[in-house]
């Protein structure tokens, strides 16, 4: 975007009030007495004067420079005021006046009416239904919010919810929290989440991205603008909406398994962004994310005065998935030097209720030096005989210029107050307990790996036939799935083996089936009435010449009519043989929002009670490829795991690659389940025995 | 413990000490500022005066009324300070003082004096290497943490930790929370935390105990006393340490699986203690467990101003396992009679930003007279028209007489410090944010949940022979795996079938021991070299004579011989036919802390992959068996899955009794893992088909 949203020359506000209790005044306060450098210029039809300016009575009237309004009015007028501002050339506008799409069909038929003028005149419009934004580096408040405003800072917070940006912004105050800028996004009737996300992270005081969202409006151009972002700066997202959505009916177990939530968890993986459970754990990372260096391992050391909270703190990185660091043995001579006997010099470092302020500082030392440690969490449960304060002032300099990141869990309350706010002051993460410290360094290790992931590219496999495929699917209806034949055809052309195998009605058929495929084959009976084969002897392995074949065919036939007399009896499947292996499941589904979604796990008829499955965006990238298997229990055996022998992992990669490749390039497809995928021993490939396509509604 | 620690007549102070920088001191000065209404009496063998007492330089000068010490002085003294409180008379002492077992093998001997000098006077001790205790209400206070002491309360806590009973302490003074019993236990040589448990919770101004755990001293002791304790309060449990006890090398899965941590989930389900996974959410809970009636149901109504803390509110609700309620016909007429034609009168209610003070009390009256409401949370973003105080006092009223509770999420920090006293001063549970009400709510629940449960009986299967059991574990050796005769024998002593069959060496002998057996039976080739005993045609199903099971050793002997020449052939077993069926493991392991724990989940080689598995204490509960079945995949499916059929779910019930009460006998049982149990159809049983049973070392 160009329009100049966060650098306005001038700004009008439509609707000004003279009434201190009406939110129009509010405005006009906040961009006055916000310190706002550039022009504010107030309209209303009363006319008359306010904060010491005169109030025009129409948009026109407002002398240059004037390129941002703010509007304030009653919905129905609004229309009218936006077509003003567009006559008048201003061409960026904040509509913050309700009333619109969340009222109804009519407010809806309004906001349309809104969009159709902002277009015809090359404005954007944020809004309407929001509280405006903020950014208090210029500064510029638009807000109605009461004064004074939120602290200068780093984080950025967007806002799909006015009234949480409006609790976020007066709870941070109480945390010592800073912003540098704050967007409440409205309906995004125009400007969305996306396009402000691109906007935010060019702030230069920026250096973290927070976003509370309740939808997405464009899930494809989202990923690609946060990832962009990510590049940069790390974007930290909690997304709410989890049980609205609900589980629709689906036709297969990928589709019963996928929905709205994995395909945000698969969209925030890809695009590297970091998703919070909670608004609080979101500004705990947010506040090690803007302020700390980049944690570029797992071990981290803990420095502590009492053994308590050193084992609440180990207990907590390893739950965050981090790893209590092993101390070299020149730390643990350093620390030995000046610690009583009874200190612990091993990780967690306990220097006891003695710990002076110096000693804090000689043991962040020696750990910080430490080439085994990544990070440090020094925690403060006030030490008995010196105050915190001292300790905070003796261990600032060593944190601030340590190229290792250093969090605070600074203990308590009243015995505190000054440590926090010299460690606030001196842009050092601080907690209050041991847990959040935790919770923030694993924030920083994973962007760390996320912003990595996040830059690869996706996986385009060779020797794919896209025009048979195209062709396949235009043959085929819309809303029904693919014969046998067309699937094997479909998963052919993209290089997918699929060993269906066919179905013989005689000797000869048997055995002319038998040549076609190559041998050995495997014969089985086709019957509805015969569940186990193999105990009513209907199943022959390894036959190997077309006599054979034949002579299988009758073999079975009999075989199957003694054990069970009456069965209904179709015929013999002729398959190649296939290996002993293990099965998984590979499918994709289509997302409203992201598209084409792939999943891999535990197959069987139990996928959907055992959920041991795990989604990705088509097509795949190596992280994603990586993720699907590390993160089931389907793709870590592949490895082997006891009894079980290992299976040819390239063959399922390969298989997941062509799949979310197939269904990227082909929109038609709505849903493709192989279950199971047989995974053979290594080097021996993974065979497709049983898929089912189904093409998509027109 | 009849011990005066919470009602000493005369508290004697051993090491008080003059300089105010001394710890000495901050307990002379907290037990006689404090308002302590007994005697206080110094000792030291300085002698002098001390606030206005004076002190006495040995502890036999010390004049009535003296029936608690507490002793501050360097460790090498204590045992002889502490003979000096037997000779005079103490039989309740805290001892302060650090320098025993946590220093190392020095300090352990010089502990285990203080134990021994205690027991031969019949005094009962806290600590050493603790702050001591504290009780706001008679008030009483023998620690030497800085004053203000805590405000009071309804919480108590106890703690293992020192450093976080003094953190805690000053953290919630900032909450606004208030504790009616504070104990740091220390090293626990003679009281320990079950020891506590009991005597605070029979304290009339406590009606919630908070802990902080590092281990137990006694698990089924601590289990005993907790259950007793939670049958009339709550108790909540942060037990630390998980990442300490790591994973240990096991014969069996079920070992594998078992641990500290699963036995401390087992034992905390079996008393009823709520175990949180930090200290904030403790006293989040804490809060809710003291404030509020009891919560009889899931569904939860959700009054705001706001979209968005709507929304938030119900990811968190159904996040912690509530619901959103349904509201009847009439709550929605209700609420559309006062409420703007915007407002969304649907479950979470949100009455939009110009909700009075009067419209808060009236959603909120309407709300709770809803039947199909059992709780509510009340959202406040302030409203901007409104001063959130103004609301606090419309609704405080409603909250305190309604017999559902309600909890309140007042977001924002400069905006609402005035509701927050008002909300506080009235009791009434209130957060910063909707995730932490949520959580309360679900602590309310769960309490009244786990307090039912808990209350339930051990179940003891009948027809168990505990004597040939007894008689068979004693002729076996220690730590060895029994033979499968003898561990079917002793399955078969608890009535588990456990149909292994026998081996048969010629035609005879599969005949007669078919006929033992009865008929039909299987016969399977046994041999090292034929993993698939049916492709090979080693494998007769459905035998159904004597003739048959002769003629069908020979036949198999020669198939497999035909099928894989030169196998190794050992001979033909000889099973009872076992039909289809689900598979599932069950197993038990003795924990070291809480004894015998039954295993039960999805059994096979893949059980540790999988994962899906879970632990209760034995003898097992109803609540226990319905847990085992309800929290795991493979219970669930007994009911049936699509293509699944259902099965004998009561059957598996049986055998977990069975095996729990086995193991729960005979401490001699390491480990017993059936693996797998096959659960045939409803009312066809369930059949241990591979089972190993190990004895314990000596």
């Amino acid at each position: 975007m160009n329009q100049p949203f966060f650098s306005p020359r001038g700004v009008v506000v439509i609707g000004a009030s003279r009434d201190p209790e009406k939110l129009g005044y509010g405005i006009a306060r906040n961009l006055v007495q916000g310190g706002y450098p550039g022009a504010v210029h107030f309209v209303n039809r009363k006319g008359g004067r306010l904060l010491g300016r005169p109030i025009y009575t129409e948009v026109a009237q407002v002398p240059d420079p004037a390129d941002l309004a703010v509007i304030l009015i009653p919905a129905p007028y609004v229309p009218a005021a936006l077509e003003a501002c567009g006559e008048r050339g201003i061409r960026a506008v904040i509509v913050a006046s309700g009333g619109f799409r969340e009222t109804g069909p009519q407010g809806a038929a309004l906001e349309a009416q809104l969009v159709e003028i902002a277009r015809r005149y090359g404005m954007r419009m944020i809004g309407p239904n929001c509280i405006g934004l903020l950014d208090t580096h210029l500064p510029l408040d638009t807000t109605f919010l009461p004064p004074p405003g939120p602290l200068a800072g780093e984080i950025a917070f967007l806002s799909h919810s006015g009234a949480i940006c409006a609790a976020i912004t007066d709870w941070a105050y109480g945390q010592g929290l800073g912003f540098s800028r704050l967007v409440s996004l409205g309906n995004q009737a125009d400007v969305t989440e996306t396009d402000m996300l691109s906007s935010v992270a060019d702030d230069p005081h920026t250096r973290v991205l927070t976003f509370y969202m309740e939808g997405v409006s464009d899930g494809r151009r989202f990923v690609e603008q946060a990832r962009r972002v990510v590049s940069r700066k790390p974007v930290v997202a909690l997304k709410v909406g989890r049980y609205e959505s609900g589980q629709k009916a689906a036709a297969s177990h990928t589709g019963a398994l996928a929905g709205s939530e994995v395909a945000f968890d698969a969209a925030f993986r890809r695009a590297g962004v970091l998703r919070a459970e909670t608004a609080e754990q979101m500004f705990i990372w947010g506040r090690a994310l803007a302020w700390s260096p980049p944690l570029q391992g797992k071990r981290i050391a803990v420095l502590t005065n009492a053994g308590g909270p050193g084992v609440t703190a180990a207990d907590a990185l390893e739950a965050n998935g981090l790893q209590m660091a092993s101390l070299s043995p020149q730390t643990a001579e350093t620390l030995r030097s000046f610690l009583p006997p009874a200190a612990n010099i091993h990780n967690p470092v306990d220097m006891l209720a003695s710990a002076s302020p110096e000693d804090y500082a000689r043991g962040l030392r020696a750990l910080l030096a430490d080439p085994g440690v990544d990070g440090v969490m020094l925690i403060l449960p006030p030490p008995p005989m010196f105050s915190a304060g001292a300790v905070a002032k003796a261990t600032i300099p060593l944190i601030q210029t340590a190229e290792k990141p250093v969090v605070v869990a600074l203990m308590g309350e009243r015995l505190i107050p000054e440590a926090v706010q010299h460690y606030r002051s001196a842009r050092v993460p601080e907690y209050r307990f041991p847990e959040q410290a935790a919770e923030a360094l694993a924030a920083l290790y994973r962007y760390g790996e996320m912003r990595e992931e996040s830059a690869a590219r996706e996986i385009h496999p060779p020797d794919v036939d896209k025009e048979k495929a195209a062709s396949l699917l235009a043959d085929s209806a819309p809303g029904s799935w693919l014969s046998p034949s067309e699937t094997a055809a479909l998963l052919g052309a993209y290089g997918i083996r699929t060993p269906f195998g066919e179905i013989a009605h005689s000797p000869q058929e048997a055995a002319s089936l038998a040549e076609q495929i190559g041998f050995p084959v495997a014969l089985k009976i086709v019957s509805p009435d015969v569940p186990h084969k193999s105990d009513a002897g209907g199943l022959l392995l390894g036959v190997a010449s077309p006599e054979d074949a034949a002579r299988g065919y009758r073999r079975i036939l009999e075989r199957v009519s003694q054990a069970v007399p009456g069965a209904a009896l179709e015929g013999v499947l002729v398959q190649p043989m296939i290996g002993d292996g293990q099965e998984v499941i590979a499918g994709v589904v289509r997302d409203p929002q992201f598209g084409p979604l792939v999943m891999f796990g535990s197959g069987g008829v139990e996928v959907e009670g055992l959920k041991d499955v795990s989604f990705a965006l088509a097509p795949l990238t190596e992280p994603d490829l990586e993720h699907l298997l590390a993160s089931t229990w389907a793709g870590r055996k592949l490895a082997g795991f006891r009894s079980i022998p290992p299976a040819d992992r390239g063959a399922v990669r390969d298989v997941l690659v062509r799949l979310a490749q197939l269904a990227a390039d082909h929109p038609q497809i709505a849903e493709i389940e192989i279950n199971p995928l047989r995974v053979l021993l290594p080097g021996q490939g993974a065979a497709a025995l049983d898929v089912r396509v189904k093409t998509a509604e027109m």
